[in-house]
């Protein structure tokens, strides 16, 4: 069984990190699909998935990771031509990658209690976003 | 058809790698699945899976490169809010991701002969840890 | 329902980043699988898949971070114990990681504009590649 559904929000960029554990769990939940896997996959290229103890020192924490690692203030090439001032947003969506597949059994995802959910939107301006969530099982 | 199977084991913490291959490939070859994926996942928010050749030296590269990107010796904001001294865990296991997912055909995983599965435990004290493995296929 | 399909190709290594964009979605639309995922796996450990805007100028910027955060002419155990100067190779594609699960619908990846599947090939001569695709959905 394939059940497909979508999350739609909109984010600040720049980093922005956002909790969707609840959202997730909601669709799995409601889809009828008792045990599977949901694969969580974000469309675009500037933003990645993966998972965090959603905690504000922690996010503080991760942003600074990326700064020290894909640095907004290097010449990159992307910028050079096509002017859009975020090459180190899609180095670093590149690095973290797009999907996350997660188990649940019975209607619920295996997380850990401090394991969250979260979408890094790293381009450099508010984006709309949309996630696609694949809920299969049986 | 959906199998769930769960790997127990303890670590040392500290950037510990551990090796699951041989537990992989036993619960799926045993799961009455032909051909499908396996979905490698990682309960807990300090811990991460990758695939690497699980030889000695590469094992200190690989942990090498930890210290070099996300030194345990920095200050983090996390441990100035909870005292926990693992907030360089914590980065680590977002960054390398918690979830992979590997096909398998006739019951055998399709790895290369130098590619093993591992766990990283980067978590600054000795942990009991849980694996959830979910099967899928036909 | 579990299509195993595989694509093989000629690398120059040295990260060498190949786009298979086309090929995925080709056997994806040909599978007779309608909706569900397509797990991407590369089967080695000098490799690793992820997603990018496949432009020149983010090329070099992606093969530029590697270059800063694993560098080729750091020493490396590896190195020391096998002689293959590829121990950066090995290092870069356990932190990029092997799969990519890639959700389709009417038998279409949902797949951003710019968002196109890569295969990194971080090995330091020439390779004959494969990789796996696991079409699994209903």
């Amino acid at each position: 069984m394939v059940v497909t559904r979508r999350i739609s929000f909109s984010t600040k960029g720049r980093c922005d990190l956002i909790d969707i554990t609840r959202e997730v769990a909601r669709e799995v939940a409601s889809s009828s699909v008792n045990a599977g896997t949901v694969t969580v996959f974000i469309t675009g290229s500037t933003a990645g998935v993966s998972t965090i103890e959603f905690e504000g020192g922690l996010l503080g924490d991760f942003e600074a990771m990326w700064q020290r690692l894909v640095p907004a203030n290097l010449p990159y090439q992307h910028d050079r031509a096509w002017g859009d001032g975020n090459g180190y947003s899609h180095v670093r969506a590149s690095l973290l990658g797009g999907s996350l597949t997660i188990p649940f059994v019975d209607g619920r995802l295996l997380l850990g209690t401090w394991q969250q959910i979260i979408v890094a939107d790293f381009d450099n301006r508010a984006r709309s976003r949309e996630i696609v969530l694949q809920i299969m099982g049986e």
